[in-house]
């Protein structure tokens, strides 16, 4: 039977060619195949996940231009269950999508919030006139387009395609080096591998809550590749911290530093450990 | 001559009310009168200061649900040159505004992303049909309002007076304890407090290149009160760390901190010291 991998839908997402290539991934390496469910929101993508409903899910965890997508962080904390299986990263071109004859007549500019932040440069130069207006996907907009020619979409080539768009110009995103690294996602354990992801809270907030944690890495020369702050949601001020470590979990070296790090937070979990795929 | 105060605009928002409480501290310290000038974006507000076109500027900073506002502090790191004057912490309670006379007739729910994103159960709860766009500004979509009874905006009780507007439902906030931590900015010193604020780069991407910056307040019982990272936008997984502390960069102890600091960092740039005021 076939996997089912939901992810931020509609069809033509960055996401969506991210739950391309794993689908590509598993088949290769396990044979088995696998269908993509879209999901409104990356928040219901994940809860699919956590209740059964799809058995795994790609979502988005940082941009190379705008950081953390923190929808994914807060509901990897809250969820609890859900297991890392793979990262992927993948290189971001934004297009500009649209039916005007002339850009002069472009008013508004539709796309997710992150991507118009990429390309908001871009956006001041070319259309200092039109308004960016954020919507949950780069896809959204899209099915607009063709009946309206003073509003443009950011979104991928592949969007562009799908919905026989024309291209006004690509790549637009204001700094070249644009990747996005996505995650997937199951109930089952992590498989292992060169990356390792966790959280915690520190319970008292004085000098020193933060180093300490960071040292048990430090001190076995463990590399920290990452590190997110996110609030409780309890009261300002107090944070839970997301890293990713460059070590797999089950190393001798891990277990002794996790072990140690239980007993300097206050609440931990371990997201698991995984290798990077480069799409 | 009256003082000018960039803030992000158009009246009604969050942060003019934090520019208004600025504006009546002004007075009160200074005896100087001041004027508010709104700006359509915190980067515009930020620039406005920078250029001289503005003598302050205040942004919201962080808040307690949302975490931080990464277009401040990406502002913040390139412009360089701005000064921390005063922090300011105010409470948050959002209100549902809207002219439809039955709930189910809301198609569209418009706000600023942080302020849909903290009323986000509230919406699936209550609006579950609702599509929720995001602008500028909270107070972006009230002119609209009064034409068409199936959008609502999530904004301020302020707001809702000012606009003659009626409130569905309030707060409508997810979790009560909400609080934005605004700042007033210019280009002059700072004036010293009981908080400082910095940000760097690391050279080496090596295990400890974040931990020796963070022992070196540790050691010296200065408290940490906050840690946030941001991408440096040259590669994915470098980093900038933006750092609060709970001391005055005058006194002994951070001075030495400082200079040790410069020794292990990249780039350091000290945005100064400041006491907080609670509205």
């Amino acid at each position: 039977m076939a996997i089912s991998i939901a992810h931020l839908g509609p069809p033509g997402t960055y996401t969506e060619a991210a739950a391309i290539a794993c689908l590509d991934w598993l088949k290769q390496e396990t044979g088995q195949d696998a269908i993509l469910c879209p999901y409104p929101s990356i928040g219901q993508t994940l809860e699919a996940v956590a209740s059964k409903e799809a058995q795994m899910a790609v979502v988005p965890m940082e941009n190379s231009i705008e950081g953390s997508v923190t929808m994914t962080l807060d509901n990897l904390w809250q969820l609890d269950t859900l297991r890392i299986q793979r990262a992927l990263v993948m290189p971001i071109f934004h297009a500009l999508l649209s039916r005007a004859e002339d850009w002069e007549a472009i008013r508004v500019v539709y796309s997710h919030p992150q991507a118009l932040a990429q390309c908001q440069k871009w956006l001041d130069n070319f259309l200092p006139k039109a308004q960016p207006i954020a919507l949950n996907s780069t896809t959204e907009a899209l099915q607009y387009l063709d009946g309206d020619p003073t509003i443009a979409a950011i979104s991928s080539q592949q969007a562009a395609q799908l919905h026989h768009l024309p291209i006004l110009a690509c790549p637009i995103n204001d700094y070249p080096d644009n990747c996005t690294r996505f995650l997937l996602l199951s109930l089952t354990p992590s498989p292992g591998g060169a990356y390792t992801s966790l959280a915690f809270s520190v319970g008292a907030n004085q000098p020193g809550a933060l180093v300490t944690p960071l040292q048990i890495f430090a001190k076995r020369s463990i590399n920290l590749s990452r590190i997110e702050s996110r609030p409780t949601k309890r009261s300002l001020g107090e944070y839970l911290f997301f890293i990713d470590l460059e070590a797999d979990a089950r190393g001798a070296s891990m277990q002794s530093a996790l072990v140690e790090l239980a007993d300097h937070t206050e609440t931990l979990k371990i997201f698991g450990s995984y290798d990077v795929l480069s799409i």
